[in-house]
């Protein structure tokens, strides 16, 4: 069960029919989870923005920096060109070339893809080192083309899974999770879709209530312990017609959502954003010289960031309500949260 | 009374004694309020990071942008050279032009100083012009150099009040507010102090309670409103001996604590920080060809960045609590939050 | 004469009509010079992207920031919205207040703004204070405002002339200069234009040729001097329908000019370039939530950037040929570019 | 020869005494050569600014973006904590996911790794698909790890090697170059070298001889073709004690002196530049919380800035002295700058 079937409802906007980074039309996810022996516990999640040639026809994009202590690839280019033309993979950290050579290899090999000779594959990461044999680097370009294949519309897994499979968040399991927003009409009537890899600290909320104090689990709490590293990566999709410059701006929110969670992206935790919309594509070559668009007016974009800020809010907290308890490397075991416990500290805060 | 005193604790790290930003040592605040007529709704808010003359021995600084709908004076300098040559000023959006004029007149006048033909005055600002005749532009020169000579050390007045005067903060009445946080001896023993200046937008929570929904007064509750519009200034200071990359870090995190007040960032809003560092100064001019520096690890910066966001946090709502019903421009009236029923709410939540 | 006229062409694009920003159509600019008593030497100068209300119907633009060790105001919004809404200002480091002041009067003014209540004046600067009594901030408002009176198409005076009075240039007395390119039909057939207010360092070079070597006269030729101090401002316009992202793109190429003349962008000048583009308009308000828009393709974009490269190249070196010896400030004289021996070492090395 | 040995002096300070990057005392290069049947033209070059365990004792530094439409790893993280801990490698585009991997091992096993479970490869790249079958990714990670086994100090080979093996600039055959200055003493005595993979277009000016006009080759001649594309790697290297804020300027200095070989910086060429300093090391674990460092002036960085400037443009046209024609893909043949002409035209302007 998702926190919203326990009656937590984050936010004050309505969710997608799925509550879900799907509920932005076209957007299909993938994910391949690595649980083997003792210590290989990490994975993939490929995120595809629509279900064409992505390198033929580019969907407008941003990549927000929330704290650059990380190593995803494919910053600099779409930040200079505003387009995404590679599916999104998330994976470990050591694992960021393995993904980055499968993207190239997706792409080269897609049929009117023969003439490409350049290929700017976008890979997030998080480290999962804690849980996960990470310097073994188990991640295989089969595993990521494995991931793309799968992907498909509809319910995205949460939890221990893909990408998420061996992360932490807050002291508790982490892992994936996903929520969406759909504006009502009078504001707009888009979706926006987020999907998060959570494996950061601070000191958890939940829908404003101090769970972490709570528990008596949060960083810092006596000495400079390392729990606030790791990192959060977060996808946001939506079908508002916005250009690169306010997507950039939409991640930006992202970002201010997982602060509402407790997160204080600690010098260690890398922390990124990446935007897309899916409203319009950019022709990798056309004969035109310009690009007919209707992008939309910055006055119309604050409902949107709203809908960033709290659809990231819930993702996290959905990653770790779906998150389930893991024994990894060296026999470290990092216990879900305490879903019982937690419900009843919502209660006691008068939210259930 | 400050929520404090009704016993709301926002965070888990300790205030400084004053809980305001004058508990980093040295640090001098002056405000000059003009409340005149029926419209005249504005002032000044001048920080002094420290006593002597600032353009001969700078501050390490940094700015961060939130969002850039706004006017604020001198980003480019401090981000290039990574220091701060006058004391911080916060006023009104079309008075930023005489408050940079009054930082230069009072940087040109200053003993020591007559050699100087560059300065970079910082001026931040918010827009009041709901309460306040803004097109008026009623704030002098000698306002602003009235702020600055009545700076003092000690307790720092908030709410109506200097830059606070006319503005308005999740549809309440807002202001100047300020907190603190001093790290116990094992995260560092450093303070943060920080000072905001609130007029802006979103869904008020309060330590995590969601007063804008219990109250029924949030951004875009039906429609596309401007309400999310205005501006949040926050300064930030710190004894840590961070460097201005270290400081802009830092202020990002401040940012974060405007999040977890509910604050969306708007389109409208133009939202910064400025974070600077007394730990060291840097001479305007040396015979020596290096500054020898002792600089905070990355390391350790984390517990000052969990400050941060705790006390800009805290300095938001203190804003609002300590913020009076005001009249102005065109007869409108914002009113207050309204303490005792947000105190019932606060309760219904388990947090009196 | 301007260096064309003795034979000097710099780089392979043709110019426009006028050689001039005002080739771009619709564009004027307007100065005032302030040439009074023993020192005071300084001035103003407006650019006006078009003829109608900037602020009801904005420009799409861009500022790149080379170095920025300068006062330019309005850097944060142009980033953030993509647009300026007021004409371009260029004076004296310390009369930015009074400018931006004056943009604001001018704004709040204009039939059809009676309700604006925020204004984000663009002024840039550079110090003139070598020659100009800088410390007595001698412009005015009406000074900015007849600036902006006497805006017209046409031919744009060089030299001492407007903010370029008091400047200096490699050692030389600078100014304003401006210069143009009109792309063949192939490569799009748009037009840039380029004005600059030069007052910079480092080693001249005209048309590549090493007129500062020659002349005995650059920076740190015996001692770390501070020659290469004082900033150089470059405005670009163009009629290519580009965004604020590739007018970012655009204003870069205008840094890479100045590059190309033996600028060093040392650490005291305050580089800057506003890049705007004229091809289209978005309005300040509108009932459509998009804006329909026909955006040049990143395709297409670089032949625009060798026009932007060329164009400032050449504004510069016209600011130098145009400016003549000037004395100023406790008698100090700036002495003009010898043009005669410039023009021997020009054909020393075959370039008459 | 190089360009020098022919009498062509760029710029106006001395060089280092091997006019390369490895006058930096301490710095080493190591290259590796793929040029194996009809057309595989690619290869490996490796940058160290140390000669110890680089992860544990980390360099200052900081990269610079020209122009983004490219694919280097590592640059949020550079930019975040301002440190290197890994060494450069420059290679092909689809390649940088290989250098990456090979960083990574080679990171994880050097003697005190052993716990290190995040590394930060920074990898950049040009696009060497005209010549190489850049599809086939022929560099292996044993490559990777060959070139940084052989790196040395000394000579550096210029020309068709290593990653400069299969490049193209100014429609002649490029490669890697070098150059670096030393400032005299009165200028800080400092040496700054640079290393370059050239491999973009524009118009060819050599000391500023428009050898590019006079070839009757440059880009955009007639239509608007794809000359301009490509990349320029840069790589600086300095004994000034820089923090990564002044690293950063000193970055985009180097990006000026790419201007003035007539670079133009086109839509498809990625322009990157990282700037490290070897003055003192962060060292990744410390008992201290604070790093005690001896840090340049702002006001001394004047003169490194010339330098990057004139060590790049060296560095670029050493690259084209040195480089010779080849051929490769689908039979194309580049050709090498035709020296003799060449001189021969510096002799037509005076400079032989």
């Amino acid at each position: 069960k998702r926190p919203r079937d326990y009656g937590i409802k984050i936010g004050v906007l309505p969710t997608g029919t799925l509550n879900a980074i799907t509920d932005v039309p076209g957007v299909k996810v993938g994910q391949v989870t690595l649980k083997q022996g003792d210590n290989i516990r990490t994975g993939v999640t490929a995120i595809l923005p629509h279900d064409g040639n992505l390198f033929q026809q580019k969907c407008p994009a941003a990549i927000y920096i929330g704290n650059g202590f990380g190593k995803l690839a494919g910053y600099s280019q779409v930040e200079e060109l505003g387009t995404l033309e590679t599916p999104v993979v998330l994976t470990n950290t050591l694992s960021v070339p393995t993904a980055a050579d499968a993207l190239i290899d997706y792409t080269l090999r897609q049929p009117g893809n023969e003439q490409v000779r350049s290929v700017n594959p976008v890979v997030g990461e998080t480290n999962d080192g804690g849980l996960n044999d990470i310097r073994g680097r188990h991640v295989t370009r089969q595993h990521v083309l494995d991931a793309l294949q799968k992907a498909t519309t509809g319910p995205v897994e949460e939890g221990n899974i893909g990408a998420g499979t061996g992360t932490v968040c807050f002291g508790f399991k982490g892992g994936i999770g996903t929520a969406s927003r759909k504006l009502p009409a009078p504001l707009g009537g888009y979706t926006v879709g987020v999907l998060v890899q959570t494996n950061f600290g601070g000191v958890l909320q939940i829908d404003g209530v101090p769970v972490g104090e709570e528990l008596g689990r949060y960083s810092f709490k006596e000495t400079l312990d390392r729990s606030g590293d790791g990192s959060c990566m977060m996808v946001v999709l939506t079908d508002a017609p916005l250009d690169a410059r306010n997507l950039k701006r939409l991640a930006r929110r992202a970002f201010m959502g997982m602060a509402k969670t407790g997160g204080i992206a600690a010098n260690g935790s890398g922390d990124y954003v990446i935007a897309i919309s899916t409203a319009y594509r950019i022709p990798h070559e056309s004969k035109a010289t310009v690009d007919a668009l209707k992008l939309l007016r910055n006055d119309n974009v604050s409902p949107l960031f709203m809908a960033a800020i709290e659809a990231t809010e819930e993702a996290i907290i959905n990653s770790l309500f779906a998150a389930q308890t893991l024994k990894g490397e060296q026999g470290r075991v990092v216990e879900a949260l305490p879903v019982e416990k937690v419900l009843e500290i919502m209660k006691q805060y008068d939210k259930k």
